[in-house]
């Protein structure tokens, strides 16, 4: 299981590779949000978003000789762009298994990083059939999104950084907003701040509908969502929280927090116009609910995770018409 | 005259007070221009541009006692906001004139840093004398945007940082490519790389129609633009190179490249898909000159500034619009 120690190795194997990301701040955020705020930008991350630490985690991890036949990953998003990179970077084969209606932006940037991409059809057949037979016939290591203990101490860096960052900003205490799908990045960030920033209390964020998280932390059991589609932050949309980061997340967390699309829409225009960065609304999830729920939540300090910045430009537009000022 | 000593103090003075911005790149860039591409990413200033270094540096050197009076600029744009959160962070009063026909969210920016805003009438009073007539009653000191060594100084803090990064990134030479209005952010940052990075070479880039500092490099004395307004690109366009940064960028720097207004805006939008950050047509033009007009410079390394992101949310759709894919 991930511990402290796996993280620090994480953030050892991981130094030179990823982005240290920057903290951002802006009075305008601390006004609206009534506290401080701090951004950790992790929009600027390699490929966009955080997705390439616990990519880059997970394969450093492996033994050479399992390594150098390649990587596989299910996904037509952040993680699918951050296992491919992180996998050129180390000079391997990566194979990314794809619906066939992905949108056609999401597989050329995933072959630009170098990846093979192999498509299904949803309708028939199961990417985990077609995965299983490519992983065997060619040796492949499957590399999970989020349920997997070197990807969670992979995401985990990010709250070294944080600890980092808010010890030489003067922090002692804070809120860490973080956004919230299978939970790797809110488990990862958990453990880290638990022994580095005791002080520092993590809640995970999500959307409204999509809240499985917020809902099992209430009941203390897995609870699901009732849909897959239907958000516009589909970047953490998962159907409930992974077995190994749920266990972390109810013991270490506070409670989650949920906002709306239009919550979301609204704080990617306030990053656009405040902090001059991109945020996805998956990625603004966090930052929407600093500035929105606050009464969700304690203390002077809220930091802020901006955990990606894929979004398509049409959507981008679309915030700032309705929230651009 | 600014020289190495002088932007290695304000360095020292501004250390801990402005950000550390990061440099930032992408394979999707690099492969658009035909080179390396590495982006100062200066929009992530505090303040959202460069400015806001020049003005430290200037009154964080001022005596104290001349400074607890106050300092007052000239500028509607990035350098009012610059001169307000470093007069701010003082503890010292701020004045700046605007015009009265100033965009009301750009007065409100400064108010909200902590300035008074006096307005003037664009066609029936001279800014000079109002700013004569305030500076001589409470005893302000005029912060001018380029034309003073200690501004340049403070720009020159961004050359020192570029070194220090390439260096990291292993680079021994690059051109580097520097948005250009007066002159203040190109003359310090070839200052520094002179003294610190003798393998670079600095180009201002200007827009089209205010390629003032060009062809003034180009004939070897101070030539004019015909106007002063009609670019997007309006927080770099100034009548003519200073008089005091053209004699260093005649002495240093490589010839200038001018872009079309189309041309920053497809940078806008580059840098929004893939680096995730906000810049304005001005700060945008340096990185269109990477990407659009290789063949003007030499090497396998450009260094881009991206120096602001102040921008309206109606122009970065429009931007997003026409080359966001």
């Amino acid at each position: 299981m991930t511990d402290i120690a796996m993280i620090q190795a994480a953030r050892d194997r991981i130094s030179g590779h990823a982005r240290y990301t920057p903290f951002l701040d802006s009075p305008f955020l601390d006004e609206i949000a009534g506290r401080r705020v701090l951004v950790k930008a992790e929009c600027l991350q390699l490929t966009g978003s955080f997705k390439f630490r616990g990519a880059w985690s997970a394969i450093s991890a492996l033994d050479q000789e399992v390594r150098k036949n390649g990587v596989i990953a299910f996904s037509s998003g952040n993680h699918a762009q951050g296992v491919a990179l992180a996998a050129r970077m180390h000079g391997v084969p990566c194979v990314i298994v794809m619906p066939s209606d992905a949108p056609r932006l999401k597989v050329e940037n995933t072959r630009a990083y170098g990846a093979e991409v192999v498509l299904y059809d949803r309708a028939n057949e199961s990417r985990e059939a077609i995965g299983a037979h490519l992983a065997q016939e060619r040796g492949l290591t499957l590399i999970k999104p989020f349920d997997e203990p070197l990807v969670i101490a992979g995401q985990g860096t990010i709250g070294l950084e944080i600890a980092d960052q808010a010890r030489e900003a003067g922090i002692e205490r804070a809120e860490v907003l973080v956004p919230c799908g299978g939970g790797g990045l809110t488990s990862g960030i958990s453990l880290a701040l638990e022994a580095c920033a005791p002080g520092f209390k993590v809640h995970p964020c999500e959307p409204a509908g999509f809240d499985d998280t917020t809902r099992s932390l209430a009941s203390g059991k897995f609870e699901r969502n009732e849909k897959m589609a239907g958000s516009i932050c589909d970047a953490i949309v998962t159907p409930s929280p992974g077995e190994i980061t749920f266990p972390i997340m109810r013991r270490i967390c506070g409670a989650g927090i949920v906002v709306t699309d239009d919550e979301a829409l609204h704080a990617m225009a306030i990053a656009f116009s405040r902090l001059k960065i991109v945020i996805e609304p998956g990625g603004a999830v966090a930052l929407a609910a600093a500035l929105f729920h606050g009464s969700e939540i304690d203390g002077d300090t809220a930091i802020v995770v901006a955990s990606g910045g894929n979004v398509d430009a049409a959507l981008f537009r679309q915030a700032l018409e309705r929230f651009g000022g």
